[in-house]
Order: structure tokens, then C-alpha cells, then sequence
């Protein structure tokens, strides 16, 4: 059960109802996933956070398969039931095959096992990793 | 500081340098970083990761880039230190150029936002998710 | 399902049932929470826990509202279920509005994000920051 | 030691340029902090993340000081170092005592605590708490 | 709901049956666990994972009730439900009382109350404790 | 740097003192460790802490040396720096050999990999799980 009622396409405002067929129309689907209807009862988080994804996901120098994985990454990472379900399915639905799925947890698991190992030694960053490391050429 | 000494190449055991010889050779370093010499200090972990991270980093269905790249979303999500420096260097050397990288912070970084909004609202996972989640055909 | 057996009010040993008393009395209400009839289990967890968490939520320079505010943020963070459901219900009966709920939920999603692209960045403390930093006057 | 070359003012685009001086204006500050000179070696990231956390961060019904509270709590669940102190620095400018400090610091801390254990017994959420949770009336 | 079908005992290959037989062997049960019946969907994962973690689990300098105790720990922490259900059922097992586990509750949650406090006062490491760090004579 | 000026012990109030001195016994060291003196800004919150923590760690039904390693293990988890040197330290002094010290390791780290991955697949609990899990015999 969630912490609010889920705002209905049917009840929402003209504000939110703008929102929800933008969401609708750029996912290619047919209903509200739950977790926007949430957004239904705070407009302007449901718009902020609408917007900035809208602008994040849209395919570029990565494509929409790698940065569903990137989700799916992070989502498991943080152990967010919903979000992992909801990014498999897209990732899946934007291509990502059983065996890249597989090799997707093997990497992802793999450090947050390293990252533990890393802080429980307390490592110092190697100099010629640092040296390499800022990037871009001004 | 480390919580450990690290074990130098010149003092490690034949055990314990044959690994370092197959981490260097394999990523094509002429260097041990520190966090392999810090597991110098324990043998057995030592190998259990080190075969664990060869097999699970050959490229596969995923090239070496994405999965780099994927070690990056996990280990900033994580606030590993060692571990953001690390992977986003290997993530450059295997072909990540700048764009790609501030596409990779965009979208993982907007999945920490969205993963603690989903625990917020406790949302139900869509059925129109779940019917199409559980994956491979049998 | 629990890990543990609730202790229920009429099995608890005396010791037990006077915290329980307690936090019914402290919190107003008239049954008492599952997680405290888990700590019943092991009593000198309950009594640790509670009287810290008492003496920590009492009114002081920031008021009962703000404090449960700040423990959602802190639950969604975690991803803790049973903290998010319990601390929005507390908020929301110590006065928080819907409105500050959507603010709330703004604000700690937001900083999810920005922790996660600072952790990526490895970005250094400014000299301003942290020259204003060190706290009360001495 | 940053992942990226700091993109410093006199260095910038003139899209890069303008966000910075929308921060520096909107904050009332006097120099760019190296969290938004970092971004701006990726400008459509930087556009994202400012808008968003300007319209986030406007007083509403929630006011300054308890909105960088709550990024305070945020960040110390997170560990991060640059937003802690930034946070920290933030909410004092807006009016947060030594003795508030110390009470976010009691209450973010305890919940970190008690999220541990709701975690650790797996407690179903009391029906009591859910029948009251879902929120605004409709 | 997973999200992934379970690879059934007779519906597996033979090479995923040889690590399920090797699994209940060494664990001296009956069934194969959900998690490496999800397992079977991705072999090379299973085989890393499993092999890896029969290396970690035998029994060394530390007994199994201790790992299993540490196991728990770390699951609560990371707020992973399947996870403490699985180690604490295995930790009582090995051996844990009622009394052990209230103790272990009790640990590791205050740490998750004073990582958050260390994390927000942002304290420098004791220079007696560095000095007494690192580890191993050499 | 701290985000509050270290309150060092000669001038720490009466009450500060106190507790400063009852640490410092009990720890059997000569120094205040920072964390302590960090804590002398919020007295309220240094005895909250103080007195549940020297409850928590005193020798029950588990032994100081296993104490300070699910610190650790919590610790790493969480990436907290001062926290996984000052008990990695405790450890030492509490008898953890440098064997310990790499199984406690390599346990912890591994966990926090299946953790990820059970977040992953979603895994539902096993029923024989669930069955044996709730704990003490009414």
C-alpha cells in the first residue's frame, strides 16, 4: 500500500492530466504507471522530475538499452523493489537480451562487492590513476 | 591511510605475485594497483575476487565499455571512492568519451532521485509490469 | 512476515510491558506498534532503543513535525518500508500538510541525486565552505 | 582530486557562462562552487540539475533552513563528504543553530539506527498505521 | 514476483543441475533456494557466485555462526529482505540463540547510527588510531 | 576538516567532562578520540550516544572481538572512513588476527554482492525459509 492515493487519469487536473498523456505518448503505453499517479498529488515534483527524465533518457551518445541498464544498476544497488522491476521491463523491452541481463547482475554485483572490499581497506587512489584521471582537454 | 600494509610485488609470496602477474597482463598494465596489493595480504581473497572480476569483465554480451561503465553507476552510487576513480579510467581507456560520461552521471544520477521517491511513496508495482517481468522463456 | 515472534501486551514479562506502557502513554495511542512488540523480544534492545529514541524526539529547537520530516527523509533514503509508512503517518499527525509532504519529497529525492554525481565527481570541499564550516564560537 | 577539470568562469561557454551566473546570483554568493564548475563540463546535465533544484530549493511550505536540513540528513545517510559540508554551511547561513545542528544530528542518526532494525526483523507494517497512511482526501 | 522465471530442479541443464545438487549437498538440505533457482536463468553467474561463496563460507579463523552473524549484518544494513530472512534462519542454524541475536541487532544498528554521525561531523581519523592501522608485520 | 570545532577536554564543560572521562576509562586509552570530542558541541547527543554504545558493546552472549567486527562489516557496508579505521583498530586490539581480518572480509563483501543481486531477481522467500524464521518459543 502506498502513502498516497494514486491520482487517477480520470480525476487528475488539466495540469496533471498534460503531464500523464506526455508520459503516455513518449513511453509508447497505454496507462499511467503507478508511481506517476503518486506524482499526481505534488504537480510540481511531478513535473520536475517528469521533465528532467524526459531530457535524460532520450537516446544520444549512449542509447535507451544501456541507460536502462545503468537504471537497473543503480536500482538494485539501492534495493528498490519497484524501480527494479519497472527498469528490467524497459530494458528488456528496449532490447537487452537474458544473457546481457545476466552479465548485467554479474557486473553490477560484482562491485558493490569490490566497493565494500575498497572501503573496508581504505585504499588510496593509485597516483597513476589520478594522474589519468581529469578528463576533458580545456 | 590503508588498514593494511600493502604487499609489494618484490615481497609477495610466488602465490600472491602469480596473481599480480595475471592482473597486469590482463589489463595491460606494467603496475599493481594498491587494491590488489592491499589483498596481497590475503591470499585467499585475493584469487577469489581477482577470478571472479576476469570472468565476470570478458567481454560477452556486454563490451568492456558499458560494463566499465556500469561499475561507475554502481560505485558513485555508493560513494566508493577508489572505486569512481578506478572504473571511470578504465571506463575512458575502453572508449567512454565525455559525452558519454555526462550522460552516464545524468541517468544514474537520476535514479538515486527516482529510487528514494518510488521508497517514499511505497508505490505497488504496475500488473502490466509484473505480467510482462519474469523473463526468459521456458 | 517478522523474524521473530511479536511479544504481545498480556505475554510480555513486566519489565517489557512497562515500556510498552510507556510508549502507548509517550505516544498517544492505544496499541502498540509491531516494531516494538519485536523488540520485545530482547528487552535490553527495547529500553536502549526506546528511551534514546524518546529522549531524542522530544520537543527542543526543532519541533516534532521537522524531526519527523527528517526521519522520512532518512527512511526513504534507506529504503525501509515499515520506517516510511510509520514516520509519514507520524508526520503527517504532527501536522505536516500535503503540501510540505510533495516539498519533502522534493528536497530528499533531489539530494539523492546531487550525493550521487558529487560521489562521481570526487568533487574537493571548496576553501569557502569549509573555512565558514567549523561550527560554534569558541 | 576530481574525476573531471573543473570548468572555471573565464573558461566557460556562454551557455555554461549563464548558469553560473544565475547560481551566483540566485545563492548570493560570489564564486561558483566546484560542484557547478564540475558540471560544466557537461552543460545539458549542469541546465538539469540547476533548474531543478532552483525551483526545489524556493521557499514554499517548507522553509530554507529546514529544506538544507533535510539535505543534511540526506547527506550523512549517504556519506557524502562535499554535500555534507555544503549542506551544513547552507543551513547555518539560513538560520540553523548549534542546538538545531545537534538535534538533526540525534534524529537523522537514530533513524539510521531504527531503519536497521525494522530491516532486521522484516516487521509487517501495523494495519493501523496503513489504514491512516494514503493521504490527500480526493 | 520475481524477475525472472525459476529454473526448476528437473527443468535445469545438467550443468545447472550439477551446482543445485552441489548446493544442497553442501548446505544439507532438501530443496534448492529461490535465489539459485533464479540463478539458473544465468550459469556462469551461478557457478561464480555459488563457488565463490563456498570458498568464503567454510568454516576458517571464523565459525560458520559468526559468518552467518556478519551475513546478517551486512543484510540489514542494505535493507535486503530476502537476504535477512535467509542468514538469519542460517544463523540460528549454526548456533545463534534469541540472546545472540538481540545482541547482534543491537551492534550493528547503533553503527548505523554512528556511521551517520562520523559521516555528518565529517571527523578526521585520530592520528593514534592511524598510527595503529595498518596491519600485517612485514 | 570537521564540519564543528573539536571540543577538546580542557575546554569541555563539567558535564562534558564527565563523560569524556568515563569514555577514556572504559576504553582503557589516554586520549579523547576525535568523534567523542566532535560530540562535545551536543552534549545531550554525546551522553545519548555514549551511554546506549557502552551498553551495547559490554561482553554478553557475544565477546568484544565479534562485536567490533560486524562494526566493521557494518562500517564497509556503509563507507564510512573513520568508522572502519577506528574499529578495524578495535578489532585488532580485541584479538582479530590478520586471518580474521581477511575472512571477515571476504564474508562481508561477498554478502554485500548476493544482497544486490536477491534485490535484482526480486526473489521472493523461500516458504521453508519463512516457516523456520520466526524465532523464540512462546
Amino acid at each position: 500500500m502506498a502513502t498516497v492515493h494514486m491520482v487517477e487519469y480520470d480525476a487528475a487536473s488539466d495540469e496533471v492530466r498534460a503531464v500523464y498523456d506526455d508520459i503516455m505518448q513518449h513511453k509508447n503505453i497505454t496507462f499511467v504507471p503507478n508511481i506517476w499517479k503518486a506524482f499526481g498529488n505534488h504537480p510540481a515534483l511531478l513535473k520536475d522530475v517528469w521533465f528532467s527524465l524526459k531530457e535524460t533518457m532520450k537516446p544520444g551518445a549512449l542509447d535507451e538499452k544501456t541507460k536502462e541498464m545503468i537504471a537497473v544498476a543503480v536500482s538494485m544497488t539501492n534495493g528498490c523493489e519497484y524501480c527494479t522491476h519497472s527498469h528490467v521491463a524497459a530494458a528488456r523491452k528496449a532490447g537487452m537480451t537474458e544473457e546481457m541481463y545476466g552479465e548485467l547482475l554479474a557486473v553490477a554485483s560484482i562491485f558493490n562487492r569490490t566497493n565494500a572490499l575498497a572501503n573496508a581497506y581504505q585504499i588510496p587512489v593509485d597516483d597513476g590513476i589520478l594522474a589519468a584521471a581529469p578528463g576533458p582537454a580545456k
